[in-house]
């Protein structure tokens, strides 16, 4: 099973590892980083280089799709090349799945009209512009279409996605393996649940990293 | 403040990309890919290369090292350049820690000797080698030193750092940002919670990987 992560300037690692480090796992699984041009993509804070080794004109079919989001998306909607390819790939996938504001680039690829979608929640409202419903659930289903929230919903969008495609049995060996037995040791990581103030410190982080950039 | 993340051939993915997903967002933090010689690391999947950017020479006094484990810990125990740097790292850091079998790492260094610490749960015992003392717990502090369990648990780890070093409302704006809000679909993370069954497919996994290196 092809498994292709299309990377892009200042994507979001975690968005994109969580999910590689899953997937990979899959008995017959191949993960393959690929991007418009195969060469080194730096994410968006800078400090971290990921190899894209695989030209994503030479990818054409992936069985399975994750795409990433980050800083770097609204650039990324803007660059027909990977826009069109992932409404090649969606074609003849078996799974077209994002993490994120990849899921800004499902909608520009034609992917979410109609459908249920989610993104990041600061992004969440951008989703109606490509034609979907946004959802506030963290992991969304709708056929072979899956979307995730923010940065680390995309380990539990790919243990979803690995019992679809292996079983229960296999999903639970891979969540063991990667021990991934969550304990944070604050219960903030929604809006829901983030104590007064800390949504208002997330809005003033992210204006002054888009003031930089 | 400088954080250095040493990698090495076939380390996991996740153990390094989590806590660099937290850490990198402190305000005032440089986290750092360093390594004995400054090139492109391969993970332990082969799927993966990460470029560490600077040689572990060129940084001899990071204020917080975070060293991730992998099917590549074994070999790098045998790196004097590697284990040494830990150990000279960590006679001047604010912070020492590790993810998975990164503590063996430490160990090797000289850090854990008498402390309670974790890794993986398939090489706890390994620990006890090192003059450790192994726990069950996801996340152990003993003073400046922090060691977490199994890959995924570097996100928690790290996120315990953060509110050491920034306070609690960064830690939090910092989950809330990657929108750590864990939903998985089973609970099957740990060894208490696992299904019958589980533990011997990850364990078959390991070794078949094992007779493939």
């Amino acid at each position: 099973m092809e498994i292709a992560i299309p990377l892009y300037d200042r994507f979001t690692a975690l968005d994109a590892v969580g999910p590689y480090e899953v997937l990979s796992r899959l008995p017959g699984a191949r993960v393959r980083f690929a991007a418009v041009d195969a060469r080194p993509y730096t994410t968006d804070t800078g400090m971290l280089t990921l190899l894209a080794e695989t030209a994503l004109a030479d990818m054409p079919h992936p069985d399975v799709l994750v795409v990433p989001g980050g800083p770097g998306t609204p650039q990324a909607l803007a660059d027909g090349r990977l826009v069109g390819w992932i409404a090649g790939a969606h074609a003849t996938s078996r799974w077209t799945t994002s993490v994120c504001t990849g899921s800004l680039l499902l909608g520009a690829a034609g992917v979410l009209r109609g459908l249920e979608a989610t993104s990041h929640w600061l992004d969440l409202d951008e989703l109606e512009h490509h034609g979907a419903v946004p959802s506030g659930r963290r992991v969304v289903e709708q056929g072979k279409v899956i979307t995730s929230a923010g940065v680390s919903s995309g380990i539990d969008m790919a243990l979803t996605l690995s019992a679809h495609i292996a079983g229960d049995a296999v999903a639970q060996a891979i969540q063991l393996a990667i021990e991934y037995d969550p304990q944070p040791p604050f219960d903030a990581g929604s809006l829901r649940s983030a104590p007064p103030g800390i949504e208002q410190l997330v809005r003033a982080a992210v204006a002054q990293r888009d003031a930089r950039s």
